[in-house]
């Protein structure tokens, strides 16, 4: 699975920030295929490459071209982001519904490419016609204005979290060998018996509750072998204060 | 459930168009409870508002803290945003396990925030510690490079999915009420104030990076409020041990 084959199509974008944007975002989910149908501000275009913040690959390899239907001219299956329902008959996908559907669509070994409209007034009826579905973004509806790049954003992480290595959902990293049971055993007995000491368990029929308590308090913290030795400094600093002290 | 009770809260942030940007990517999502600590440029800020597009409500409800645990004191679930590893014990959770946990929380009843850190430089050591888990983004290891509001956005999207269609969810039952940060800090300063005095930040150099293998440590066990009503018990007792004594 090539993730970079991911065509993303931007149907006359006025700013070249906004494509300098749209470049980073792609890139960060490892797409780099752009291309630019009738850019405004015309291109190549020096606003653009500093908004990409580093994302050259993508800038430099941006195509132009004069119409949509010559820029979708190769891809197999096209789709269309919109905001608004379109009085059209064209299936209408959620972006995970699409994104599964590109996936496969191209583990078949087809071409597949996203269009993207105008930053203000979004993709034409005429240029959604030309898609073969459209994608929306059930966002806020009281607030559904979303910003070029981050349009572009969300399709290319719902994309990538498809094609990249899957993530752990969970690590942590293990700086410190974890404790023993044998040695948070000899931290419960510690602290334990200077709590003995200080009266802590009162009144005694609350004794074993309490020491379940802390017990349990301790073990959920999944302490390493420097924590064992980090809380016996500590029960032992605590206690000494007073020692010193002789209050 | 409150999609708007998700707090998003910046660290440090410089630039007010990028606060304007966030604010935008919030409202989208249908987040408005935007917490900003030390603001570089101050609040409120006019590029701010220009760059958030319409999301006037969420500019107009942010609140500026001082300190981040300030920002987060009444928060009982709180995740640090980063893009690299740190030299941390602390669990590292992708975007999916992230969010599915906050929904889980909040669902128990639980307040979540999430912090983002400086534009460039992400969150601080002493600010990450502060946090129940980290959460990365497995975005293009060669382009992780992520703008603030797209970061922002990512969680959202997540969050919304989630939310905004009828959840079908697991529920935990509640022992007891999760401590809040502002419990935690409040335990933090005992101990370390308990600890300052019998001299246990030895030698001087290594008391901050001790206090945050301690914080971490504390962090990760999850406490209850009823847990810190016991840990303070316990300081006190260990240091009264010696006081009564008087060795």
């Amino acid at each position: 699975m090539d993730a970079a084959s991911l065509a993303i199509i931007l149907c006359e974008p006025q700013l070249g920030e906004n494509i300098g944007a749209v470049a980073r975002a792609m890139l960060n989910c490892g797409l780099t295929d752009l291309r630019l149908v009738a850019p405004r501000d015309g291109w190549p275009s020096e606003p653009a490459r500093a908004a990409a913040a580093g994302a050259d690959i993508v800038i430099d390899g941006a195509r132009v071209f004069e119409t949509v239907e010559a820029a979708i001219a190769d891809l197999n299956h096209v789709y269309a982001t919109t905001a608004r329902t379109r009085d059209m008959v064209k299936p209408i996908l959620s972006p995970d519904k699409a994104t599964d559907r590109m996936v496969a669509e191209m583990a078949r070994g087809g071409r597949c490419g996203v269009m993207f409209g105008r930053e203000r007034s979004g993709l034409t009826n005429d240029q959604v016609a030309l898609a073969d579905a459209a994608v929306t973004f059930p966002l806020n509806p009281g607030f559904t204005s979303l910003n070029l790049a981050q349009a572009v954003l969300l399709v290319g992480w719902e994309w990538r979290k498809r094609t990249a290595e899957p993530m752990a959902d969970e690590v942590t990293p293990l700086i410190s060998t974890p404790a023993t049971h044998g040695d948070m055993v000899h931290l419960f007995q510690h602290l334990e018996a200077e709590l003995e000491t200080g009266g802590f368990f009162h009144p005694p029929e609350r004794r074993a509750h309490t020491i379940r308590n802390v017990r349990n308090l301790l073990t959920r913290a999944k302490l390493t072998e420097q924590d064992v030795k980090t809380l016996h400094g500590v029960i032992a600093s605590l206690v000494a204060i007073r020692k010193r002290d002789g209050a």
